[in-house]
């Protein structure tokens, strides 16, 4: 353990090797971060902002404008961008890439697409873990990229503090297919590409949603930003009004909203940690133990589950 | 729970309203297996043929050919359709439905697009107990059907006992992105369209593949099968293959291959319902008794995550 005890010493004092190595050891399965927490300990603040929308609404072009934003503001800015789940549209990532590459000569800068290879837990997790280890690294912002609307984004969203949700006149089956997701998750809604025909039917559409369901955000008015990414109008108008949500949700510590958000954070956390442990637990304990029930076919895995529920030799394993 | 009972009372004797209300409660998390097992009991044998590919390999005329044979053989045909995740290619299963209009005339056969609006565990979940009801209604052949190739469609390949990965000449792409995912989970390969040009060399590449990996499957060697969904040619024959991966897998309950499919549906299965409870343990015990770590953005989830696993009020809930 001392490596990684070294290895987290160096990412704390906000090395961008060290930082990148521990996030790979996050997707290869070989870094747990509840069990460097005490190397961790105190983080100091970080700010998640999760940028989330259909492809094509220009969302890189966006982030490029907010990492401008914030290192003008003097602070450090960190993208986590996901892969989408599926392989087709692997290339989407890499035009990121390329369009942020100016960004590549700032070291106050680190840019990052994220897989989920070995990692139990999936992408959501990987997010949310490599976030707390850029927070720990000293990065006050961090920006973090879905493409779409799986369950998997959603969980990506949930880890965000502010989330802003991207939009082009073109994006009507996005917002049609999303109605209620979009709801729970969007702090600021962002339409993009405002020049264009059909942007003012948007603005229109959304505030209409807005007004009649705003689930759990308490007294926060989701505001609805135009922008354009091509030549950063908006932009920085976006960055404040994301500043003006963190304050927001930093004097509402104590409301629904924010209990919320860190409640739904830590059912993750738990399911994940003992879904590791039933992993073990089930190839420790059955596999020799309920063979018998295994090979046949007739006994249901229901029946099994019930029985292994009241096995203490198994229970005390995840329960350790 | 009355209710509960004369509903799985009707399904079981074949009643198909009864088995599409309880599929419905199923995807409105209004239904959980485990505990209305004690009413299903013995559900007599079933076998889940999962059939996967990427979309346009032509997998539904498949399945309808399947039906068809099934039905020639006597027994029920079922078909449990996913909803890929993304809502934006709801249409597929639309043209699905279209094309498999004519076997709903007949009662034997019960076709069923699955989505996971309240439920927990998602959709793979809902297909293994849509599927398990199913079973429990007399249906001696489950066709499961997903789209693409993300976690969840692996998930739901997972529980079908016989896989048929569906491949037309075009999908190239599709192969290099699965190599390893396809080798673990194909039992059968199964070459569409196969008067198209470059099915061969899908055949020979194919052939390569299964020679060069076959994990975990045991002496089973991976047939590669030649259809045509248009006339139907070669779907007799690969009918007959199921049946006999079938017969291979009934005479090798106790060998790895088995035992490990099994295993991965007990893991899910456990992982699952603990989910629940952690779900409802978290909203009993945490909002009240852990508000201060909560509302303090400086305490790490993970330190409060440390800290409720020695919580014994907490844990008790869990391991009931």
């Amino acid at each position: 353990m001392t490596d990684r005890k070294a290895l987290i010493d160096k990412l704390k004092q906000g090395n961008a090797p060290a930082l990148a190595r521990a996030i790979t050891l996050l997707e290869e399965g070989e870094l747990d971060i509840p069990s460097v927490d005490q190397y961790i300990g105190a983080t100091g603040k970080a700010v998640r902002i999760g940028v989330t929308g259909p492809p094509g609404a220009g969302k890189s072009s966006l982030i490029d404008w907010l990492i401008k934003h914030i290192r003008n503001s003097g602070e450090m800015a960190g993208v986590l961008a996901t892969d989408p789940s599926s392989p087709f549209t692997g290339g989407a990532i890499l035009g990121d890439r390329i369009r942020m590459q100016h960004h590549f000569l700032d070291d106050k800068v680190f840019i990052r697409s994220l897989g989920s290879r070995g990692a139990q837990g999936g992408i959501s997790r990987i997010t949310r873990d490599a976030a707390h280890l850029m927070q720990a690294a000293g990065y006050r912002f961090i920006i973090l990229e879905t493409v779409g609307v799986g369950q998997t984004e959603l969980d990506i969203m949930n880890i965000a503090d502010t989330v802003l949700v991207v939009l082009v006149p073109e994006s009507g089956d996005f917002i049609q297919a999303m109605k209620a997701g979009l709801m729970e998750i969007a702090d600021i809604f962002v339409v993009n590409k405002s020049d264009r025909e059909g942007s003012k039917q948007l603005v229109n559409a959304l505030k209409l949603l807005a007004e009649t369901s705003q689930p759990g955000h308490d007294a926060w008015e989701i505001p609805i930003m135009l922008t354009n990414g091509l030549d950063g109008s908006g932009t920085s108008e976006l960055f404040q009004t994301i500043q003006k949500h963190i304050e927001f949700m930093e004097s509402h510590k104590e409301t629904a909203l924010f209990l919320r958000k860190r409640l739904h954070g830590l059912k993750q956390l738990i399911v994940e940690q003992l879904s590791v442990r039933i992993n073990s637990a089930v190839n420790a304990e059955v596999p020799e133990h309920y063979k018998k029930e295994l090979s046949d076919p007739s006994i249901s895995l229901y029946s099994i589950f019930n029985r292994i529920m009241h096995d203490r030799d198994f229970t005390a394993q995840i329960l350790k």
